[in-house]
């Protein structure tokens, strides 16, 4: 197997439809930024890495086709491109740092021709997913050490191949950790409401044939006390400066059960999905999704009684006090974390 | 409203069928065993207490026509009706505590000619409803003495008027709370994997006129975080002698997370809940059921890769430690559990 989550090919960004799995593999090609909006918003592509890719090829696709002649004015339309792209989705810091690099990019390169600049922008696009297949390879090097024969690892959302260019960040090191020859098993929380541990990582483990056990979110807390699990790993949405970790919904609740039961807990991103500029979890806006992802299965069939009230928050905050260690590309950040995560950042 | 969860009329056993809530409301009339058996392990009637009332009136469905003419031969078919019933679900101590109240209401009786025998037992099972709906008011109005003013409270499954014969336990609590005059509102977990949350608590406490905003499993631990859950209630399936309680999978998860942002953690069940010949929770037998009750929605939206191993405990047994208080019929018990428990046992 080798899957692409996200390819740039023929003029059009081509993703897998990531709301067809586990039954249908399909890829979903995009030509036009309304497409690619809709396509993050409904989750046919997510994941905290991804989204850096998809919103930087997102980038070029709006812009490619601008008949401006001057900077100024491919400028202009590049920043409506970029914020229209940010305003998909609040919480992965990637989509924003992904966004942000393109700026970037285009304005070093200002003096250049418009035709070049346009290159320049799609070369740049294409080094970031470069960058996050190399990324995670990294971490997957630098977590499998966590990892020992025999492990029962327990997981939650989708952090795998599906959630990355390539690999993973959770799921990579563990697909590492089998590479090097340690025999793992893991617990997959299906991660309601929209179920990307059982749609989306207990396919992608299924298929790398890695033993995956399926359980409810709620099941978690027993398995634990059953001695079932021997370490958690997580990926991140986005990480404060404090080590503070904002992650899919349920992540905070497996942090409380795994201190509770004294079990590691591990986070593993890149450092994109780093925003020292916080000083703690507590500013991370957190998406507000429909309460029809609760009530409504796949927006169809309803499980709750009409017009019943319901919360649901697409991430928690995991305060850096339940972590462990925060696996990265560039090493392993442990406590005291603003203090380590600062010389990381400063080391860069 | 008064629903009325289980009723004997017509010489059968009517029941509302819960698989069909919240969309429809409708009874299921059973006038044979194997569709009673086949309605409790199916989930078409469940909640713990309802159960010794189920089971009850389903000896009496059972032998009712029996032709015994000696109390030997009729025995022996009693027997074999209950252990039928037995057979149906593990884990809810109730169901087997109706059945023996009815296997001794008949050795009772055995010097009684056949016929009295079987109305007397008919007698029995209604007087096990009757006892059991004057029990729940009871929970409710010492429970009610733990709500204050304007509480936040957050519950798992159901333990309502569905859950019992009438008024609930954990639910009946906040029924009376609002009765009493307080203002209350209600966070339900939905309840992965049948839904009993979503499907039946948050119909029953809407049409109860409570506020109630449900959440997914998962997002229990951010709503505490987040200081918008002042208590939590929950039922019981069996509490064994030092105060352990096996209920719904979830349970202890909100125990663990309660434990964590110190809130207060309380069960609510009648003392036909207990079972003070277990020393502890690690004995309850767990009920583990079909994996395609998390693989598939409703039986048949796949929502999982073909064959991924399932682990699907319907139960999980919250250790004494965690708990607070148990509220029951005779009075609010606290620890040290197992005196307390043997104390109120020996006042009955």
């Amino acid at each position: 197997m080798n899957l692409k989550t996200i390819i740039w090919k023929n003029n059009r960004i081509s993703i897998i439809d990531q709301t067809r799995l586990p039954t249908k593999l399909e890829y979903l090609h995009i030509d036009d930024l309304k497409t690619l909006w809709q396509a993050i918003k409904q989750l046919r592509v997510r994941g905290a890495p991804v989204l850096a890719a998809a919103a930087a090829l997102g980038v070029f696709l709006g812009i490619k086709d601008s008949p401006a002649k001057t900077y100024r004015n491919f400028q202009k339309e590049l920043h409506r491109v970029i914020d229209y792209i940010a305003s998909s989705r609040p919480t992965a810091i990637n989509l924003f740092w992904g966004l942000e690099r393109m700026a970037k990019t285009a304005k070093i390169n200002q003096q250049r021709p418009i035709k070049e600049i346009k290159k320049i922008l799609l070369a740049e696009a294409k080094k970031i997913i470069k960058e996050d297949m190399s990324n995670c390879r990294r971490m997957a090097e630098n977590g499998a050490d966590l990892i020992k024969q025999n492990d029962k690892i327990l997981t939650i959302c989708n952090t795998g191949v599906l959630a990355t260019t390539d690999y993973g960040t959770a799921l990579g090191v563990i697909y590492r950790a089998k590479a090097q020859g340690k025999k793992v098993s893991v617990f997959a929380c299906e991660t309601r409401p929209l179920l990307q541990g059982s749609r989306l990582t207990a396919w992608e483990l299924k298929r790398k044939g890695i033993k995956v056990t399926l359980i409810c979110d709620s099941m978690a807390a027993t398995i634990m006390k059953n001695g079932l699990v021997d370490k958690v790993f997580v990926g991140a949405d986005r990480i404060a400066g404090n080590g503070d970790t904002a992650n899919k919904v349920g992540t905070y609740n497996l942090a409380v059960l795994a201190n509770f039961h004294r079990i590691p807990f591990y986070v593993i991103a890149p450092l994109s999905s780093f925003d020292p500029t916080l000083k703690t979890g507590k500013v991370i806006p957190i998406e507000q999704r429909s309460a029809k992802e609760v009530t409504e299965l796949f927006f169809k069939q309803p499980i709750a009684p009409k017009g019943v009230r319901v919360y649901n928050p697409a991430f928690d905050i995991t305060p850096c006090q339940l972590i462990s260690a925060i696996v990265t590309e560039k090493g392993i950040i442990r406590p005291p974390y603003r203090k380590n995560i600062m010389a990381l950042f400063n080391s860069r």
